[in-house]
């Protein structure tokens, strides 16, 4: 018997999207998101708020990188959500984070975190539900040792945080439970009919 | 010294929704996605393909809810994204899964998955960029087991399972790591001066 909760934003887990940009003054503007998904093989849509400093700083450069947050930098990953780059003018620069420029897109590269997409703004998508920033992900930059074998991410290494909007903690990433595709292959073989 | 891997669908974690919805025959449709995501407080947008029985059943009642996936049923998880609907007419039946028509918006809600977003169509959104599936979250439902004290949904009791779109696996949540607007919160204080 289930109960019910109202109106929950209720998806778990939530990635930890560290995102970031330059503005037309060349100042780096950063922020968190955990409303960010991938929307299509070399896209990602961002919710984010119109007026916050990253959204302005994207439109006026057509680039951002959007980095996965690791447990070793949770607060500061924190940090630049808690913090508005509108207000605290110097906001990257007490974050502690660093940043080199991306050699393929007009943004940053944040250098703490493991994992992050080059991107290209495709569009500000404005629907009459929607508001979404869309990214062209022109490449992807990781660290190696979060690679495995086969050069791919490895979630095991990568120790990624992941975000809980129910009661907003933050998680650590557990064990692998299974494979997509082979978890389910009996009952699919049995419905396929071999 | 960061790598190049191209072009990465690098986001992590990304949850495993589970959708279902009744097409206009009133059978049931479902399918797994970890494509989606809360795009605004009371809306959830779903990247899903135009072709997909579950999409089609979508347009036709207007109606649909979204699960969070728990390791307990990943393989019947997994099932309902490897086989279409489109191909296997009793996929549903064959999927072990069991649902009840929701009391609020005309969509069947599955019994096993522990929390569930009950959803009417907002819009079928299409940009130059996007294509989602855009829901109302009129009400989410959560079994009491997943609940903490104050009645919300509590990660640790929840056990949802995460996909890895680097190595197509299924993580399980790990421990919580920190709490969101504290982690960064020493940070926070010194960049604004109190």
């Amino acid at each position: 018997m289930k109960k019910d909760l109202g109106t929950v934003q209720a998806v778990f887990p939530m990635p930890v999207l560290v995102i970031a940009a330059y503005d037309k003054a060349g100042t780096i503007q950063t922020m968190n998101a955990a409303w960010g998904q991938i929307c299509d093989t070399d896209k990602i849509a961002l919710f984010l708020d119109a007026d916050h400093a990253t959204t302005k700083a994207i439109r006026e450069t057509g680039a951002f990188t959007v980095a996965l947050a690791d447990r070793t930098h949770m607060a500061e990953a924190d940090y630049v959500g808690i913090v508005s780059g509108n207000q605290v003018a110097d906001k990257f620069a007490r974050s502690g984070l660093h940043a080199a420029k991306s050699s393929r897109v007009n943004a940053p590269v944040l250098e703490e975190f493991p994992v992050a997409m080059e991107c290209t703004l495709a569009e500000i998508a404005e629907t009459k539900t929607l508001f979404a920033v869309v990214g062209t992900i022109v490449n992807t930059l990781a660290e190696e040792r979060v690679l495995d074998e086969q050069g791919k991410v490895d979630p095991a290494k990568l120790d990624a945080i992941a975000f809980d909007q129910f009661r907003h903690g933050y998680y650590a990433s557990g064990e692998k439970a299974g494979q997509a595709w082979n978890a389910g292959s009996a009952l699919a073989k049995a419905a396929l009919g071999r």
